[in-house]
């Protein structure tokens, strides 16, 4: 089956806050919403490979946090293309705590909303939690971040764990495209399927425009996901 | 609790058809979202005193029609503030039938999911239906409409049925904006929130704009929900 037709879905972007102890973890979603309007219930599906499905089940607690359309790829690659079990997501992102105890990152985030997980539903490969509303508040002016935003304008890519994945099939057309632009030698990186475009090069990462992919230092990083060099293929 | 912060939520607009033999219905649903990738499953809430959470809960089937930008408030309003129990919702819109065969408007949506629902959560006011895809397809060329289009573009309300009701006092602000424009004597549906605004009229229902309400036909009907001029108080 064709799924392209679930593409045309409206949805925000989130980071869901959880914690258990000391461990501080968050994760970015595109599935969350709300499901009554009395008592204020919120849902949110998560996968269940994620240390976020491990710590709400843990605990009955998350905070969403809601994406302002100024985060760029390299904070929603940090929340949403590596894993707390591997890296302290909050290393290099301030971070805040909401009323529950949940950590929500200091920037680009419009909103917080706590919940109490009351009910859960099993789908295959993701749960969805249903929780009331406990607090909530307004952390910041600005659009909130569309899923389509997130791809059409920042070019992002939806990872495996996302319950909205597309597989590189879907992207065919998009990647065809591109294949018409070889001459130029754009790179994807094989884990998070950011590109590197030598045109533009990476300057948040010291890599000036104009600069091949071949030329590019062996230290560098992916700056979405964090890989090296060798996880980069030739688009 | 102050739920404003709730707002920032995105969300896109549908309608969702359901049939059980001869009788056909559609409402409009903000709450539609995709839960897993393999296999494909989608979410709905539905107000447990809908028609269609009656059909749905009957036959277990529902069709999801992806509203697009091109829809106007009549359109809107014909499917989402007027039960099926009270009016043919297709006496004058067009009507498909999904492979399902569950109805969808013939125009206005882009796409087509059709559900098989293999599960349901309970969430007080309203059932979270949960479907496995059967058959999807596009059906039309356009952009998604988002609830933020509705509500700032169309100036759409949502009804007390919606998981995402915002009750009078939480337009307070607007409102009071409004009240500083008083001397145009602007009406507010009762029913639906509809706005008529004297400057505008109602060119589709045949009132010239600079029409005062008062000098509007007694025959006339709110263009969203159909009820008269008796459901009208001055804003």
């Amino acid at each position: 089956m064709d799924i392209t037709p679930l593409f045309t879905i409206t949805y925000g972007l989130y980071v869901v806050g959880s914690r258990s102890g000391d461990k501080l973890n968050a994760q970015i979603s595109n599935t969350v919403f709300q499901v009554t309007a009395d008592p204020v219930k919120v849902a949110v599906s998560i996968n269940k490979t994620e240390l976020t499905h491990e710590l709400i089940s843990k605990t009955g607690k998350c905070c969403i946090g809601v994406l302002s359309e100024s985060a760029n790829m390299a904070f929603i690659g940090n929340f949403g293309f590596k894993s707390g079990r591997d890296v302290d997501k909050f290393a290099t992102i301030p971070c805040t705590l909401a009323p529950s105890g949940c950590p929500m990152p200091g920037v680009n985030i419009l909103a917080f909303i706590d919940l109490d997980i009351c009910d859960s539903i099993d789908v295959d490969t993701h749960t969805v939690f249903i929780g009331e509303v406990t607090d909530c508040g307004i952390t910041g002016e600005g659009t909130p971040m569309s899923y389509s935003y997130y791809r059409e304008v920042l070019c992002g890519k939806t990872p495996p764990t996302a319950p909205s994945y597309r597989s590189a099939s879907h992207d065919v057309e998009k990647e065809q495209k591109r294949k018409k632009e070889i001459t130029l030698k754009k790179y994807v990186c094989n884990i998070c399927g950011y590109v590197y475009d030598p045109e533009k090069g990476d300057p948040d990462g010291g890599i000036e425009p104009g600069t091949t992919f071949e030329d590019i230092p062996d230290g560098w990083v992916c700056p979405v996901c964090g890989v090296g060099k060798d996880q980069f293929s030739i688009l």
